[in-house]
């Protein structure tokens, strides 16, 4: 089983910034310690828009996981990108976008997303995890 | 470690009506169905917005998993009962709500949950107890 | 043929209280005189949403007519009971909601329902109960 | 007993097209067929706004079913119409507005009609001949 | 000087209907009761948008007074008419529109006129004549 | 003189929770550390909204205070129960609203009040007691 | 007859600056030029809101005319002097106000004025006059 | 092939009016200018909102053009009318409504039409009929 | 104990004008009818915003009522000017704005002040007193 | 005479995906089966937002049609270069955007082309060519 | 050089209060510590909107920088002094308005400034008078 | 000292086109033509939104001073990439954003921005350099 995670813009700081809040592991390294060798999990992390909407049309996984960071919120082109593929998307967010300024309480992409997982810190990739292995049987 | 899951409004009917969406399976039998041995899981449903305000005040869980129904979009009250005890709240969600009608897209209990878990249908739930499983290590 | 109205809050004080505009009979007195005897007429009456919502599960009858009170412009879960029974639904207001304050003209309640019927006062159930009597043939 | 029936834009295809869904009756034929003999209904329809303001002025009913069609959501020449004349006026659609698009929620007619009869087909212009006959003892 | 006046909708029924208010002159009686006799003032009253554009369109006044009733709020393409005329036009309303409905409140008409009299009642028509004598020096 | 103070949701938790800011006194001991011994105050407090309906509708005091917690700014039908009563009803609320949470600033309860106390901590209570003292002179 | 003229913020500059627009006559010219001798005309002008307010409370004139420029769609507080006394007011704006800035569509003043006049430049204020002397009769 | 051109309110004015933009050729005059001789074309224009509608109902065309003028910001009986029929129609418009006044912005016609074209000027017309003729084949 | 009362615009005309409501008692009468002969009470009036706020800078008390009349509604000016002392400020208006217009339903300096104290006629004066009496202990 | 056709994200997927409603033409192919021979033309697609902006800048055609896909709805960036350039542009969408979700209904595009030609499907691009071609004379 | 420094609402406090955000000079020596001697600056300061006013329209500097305090958002009559004057004005806040409530974020005077300076606390005063400096060469 | 001016998109333009209102100078030129010799300036410039978030993550400049252009009101991305560093940012637009279109008066940086300059032309950057050598002391 492949899976495909991408991070949007700024998500590039994992690890290297504010590492009280996330811990002082890279995100490769995150992945690793999730011992998931069942799986077979690819990363893609760009700040570019379209480099983002690129990668989805490209991807050749079972299943995507995509945390947009602030394109969430902006990207039509994105959400069209992820539309436009079969494969089917999970969307994760470290913080609960919820209880946060209020032009970050709607997502263009959770309507075209199978599913939402928010609020969860790093914690959330591993559940979108766990629900394409738990989707596979 | 003891979680309750709380189904709000027309959850009684789960199994019931429209089982070639949801199965025959009770919600009874679906937690069952999950082997979840090491958690003592207790399932409370009503119908009434004010008898789970009473559920969540009288609580002695470790964390709470809550699918508010209707009620999630309209009850200040519900939201209140969250804020005013300490068990972590996670906020699952059957359908994507997100892709349904725009009444259904702002959720007044996400602000005060831990985090929130949208669209992956019964599999949500069991996604929601992982995370309490995960956590407590 | 079998109909239930659903009467909900402040709706028990038909016959009651301002007299002097619904008469002084009472709700089920209005229901008698109407002898409509070719149909079994059942009355629910309640105060409580979540009662209400237990009572449009528990239903077995042809055809139903409901008068939400004030919970027709606040009640998602009242909604998305009606929407999950089979039963038809007509929705009934003694009153022209359009013509009240701003927050009644909108019902939650209308888009689920068969049709509505709005303004006539209490002549509005017979109405209901008249579309039904048609309706069968 | 009289009674002006006045259907707006659109409503002279009763009958003409989409006989699918409302039969392959003409409007009059269908009024004819519901055997009102006891009142003497007349029949007006106009596809332009301000020959329906002339109808309103000019009847000598003793109540008015009008169904304004599109005019409906954006005349306010004929609301003023309804309100210059002491006819009492019944509203009636055809379709339930409320579960259309949402330009056709709201009527500028419904605040200044006694009364509003939504969803029933056909139907609907019968429970308004029938709250007249009710109305007249 | 020829003056124009232009009245929309419902404004046939001055002194026919409501006479405790406006009067039992009918609106050319009125217009005769000022003795303008250096203005030829001619009247055209249309319940048709239609209509009304029409007659802006042929008018050869040296000035329109319009008081185009409900289609104030509604009517782009009088708005337009007006706007491709070189005629100056002022907009006269007999109520005060602000007091009213909000959706009164604002004029389609407005932004086009040379100005507006609102809220003197018959006396609005007899300042918008006097504006033109004034002008004209 | 009698008094009927009715707290809505969340209400039961004072004194028991949050003691740091309302103190460790139950609601009924702070009713009784006021020593007013010439009202004769009742107390009821239910979390269920349709429970607070029927204790409006069933009073028999000379006067209410309500405190409506949550359902102060989603609900209708008491809004609707408390216009349907005689008695005068006072509206509390112990923080100040206008600072909190913008759904929080608007009350449906207030328009329908005889007037508010907001955000004098529990001492808002007894502001209301002395406003029905001094009103009976 | 004594009629007062209240001009608001930034008229005093009528006369003085933009005279390529309003001529070079001061206010009190203009109205001497009016050679209205059958009216006591006075003239008060303030850039203050409060002073203005005063000078409403204090007036002992048949009739007002005020133009409250800026204060026109932001002062409550002059609307509720204009409410709170007997004498009539007319509203009169220079500029069409319904063709500037969408801020200026709004009048706060209007609903509580007897009448409006807007667009007509200086020649608003004669208008205004020749309304009070016609309303004398 | 049959197209049927639609012109709405104040269309007639073309090649009379602002011929510096339109040019002094009246539509019929410019339609022969096309040289379209493999087309029948015929041409309806009307201020009155209903004709329009008539004349979409009676059409016997192969496709319709329609500018509807301002009548294209507020019909929903034209956006009906053209719903009910099956011919299909195209929406021109001579000015780019995009960067005109925001209440342009919106067309009611727009969702129901096969395409829209706007802000050619007159060649929106050929460009029109140009899609009908490729269609065809 | 020093408070001190800060009356906004049109409170001066309190007890000159409709006397029917409000009584013929002046303010400063009214004040001593109350007998707080325990507070040493203070009353300013002014109609112009900028000296209520030199009138907030320049006070010595130990509590403040402010009813700010209209400029409750439109100034953040006032608002600052509570929010930069420290004396705290409690909040009155004599009729219940929350059932006035909608313009009057929010206020600027509630989320500053103290508490507010809405729709008890004079009274709330007296409560607003009250309060700071009780504060004191 | 030289046309650039500037395609923005996901359009790189024509002729690849969704088949069934664009064909198995890539787009090249498409352009190539118009057989414009007397018309240059070049084809630029990006996902990426900056990159389409680079393009507009450096062009040398004679004129543009851009179909800027899911950036024509949030780059304010995309239209300031639009803007910034002298080249005629005309926007193109292979889809009727009005009748797709609300928030593809406003393009920021459209107020700085000159023209739009919405709904076409592919034919849109021959139809802007068009334009171009008749416009060179 | 003559520069006029106009400051608001509250701005009076400056060195007064809040100290240790502003430290302890009165403006007018952190006016003079600036040591700008080859400027001739004059401050003005008042809480009446009208004052400032009056202070606009009687200058003769050669540029104005204001603070309008909480006027900024709700003067158009401020707005009006400015548009009506020929000197330019430069409009300062101590704080970032844009990260404050959202109330403060539009301001009304910005759109007729020359220039706006945000943010940069007393700094900006200074700022905006090396504008003045700058802009004579 | 070391200060890093990053410009968005269309930014490159400056001193090729429109340089009427520019001038002829590239932005470097103009950079020089300032003689900061004691300030360390570097330029970037981007038009792909990813790369301006790069750029900000990898700075190591003591102050940035930003223009970001039409990114400004739509880039959540950019926003965050500012609140991920500890580099103080001031933003600068060339125009006065206030008095131009609507869409442009909100930018979503400056809440995250030290401080904000508009509208003050090329000198803005040198104001903003100016703060940031003031600031050093």
């Amino acid at each position: 089983m492949k899976i495909l995670i991408i991070n949007g813009p700024n998500l590039n700081l994992l690890g290297k910034r504010q590492t009280e809040i996330y811990g002082e592991l890279s995100f490769d390294d995150y992945i690793k310690s999730l011992n998931k060798n069942n799986i077979q999990i690819s990363v893609f992390q760009s700040n570019i828009e379209g480099e983002i909407i690129n990668c989805l049309h490209e991807n050749n996984a079972d299943g995507i996981i995509i945390n947009a960071g602030g394109y969430t919120h902006t990207s039509v082109a994105i959400r069209d990108a992820i539309s436009s593929i079969e494969t089917p998307v999970v969307e994760v967010h470290i913080s609960n976008i919820a209880s946060r300024e209020s032009f970050r309480h709607e997502s263009l992409i959770s309507p075209v997303a199978v599913g939402c997982i928010f609020g969860f810190g790093m914690k959330g990739y591993e559940l979108a995890l766990d629900y394409f292995e738990k989707s596979k049987h």
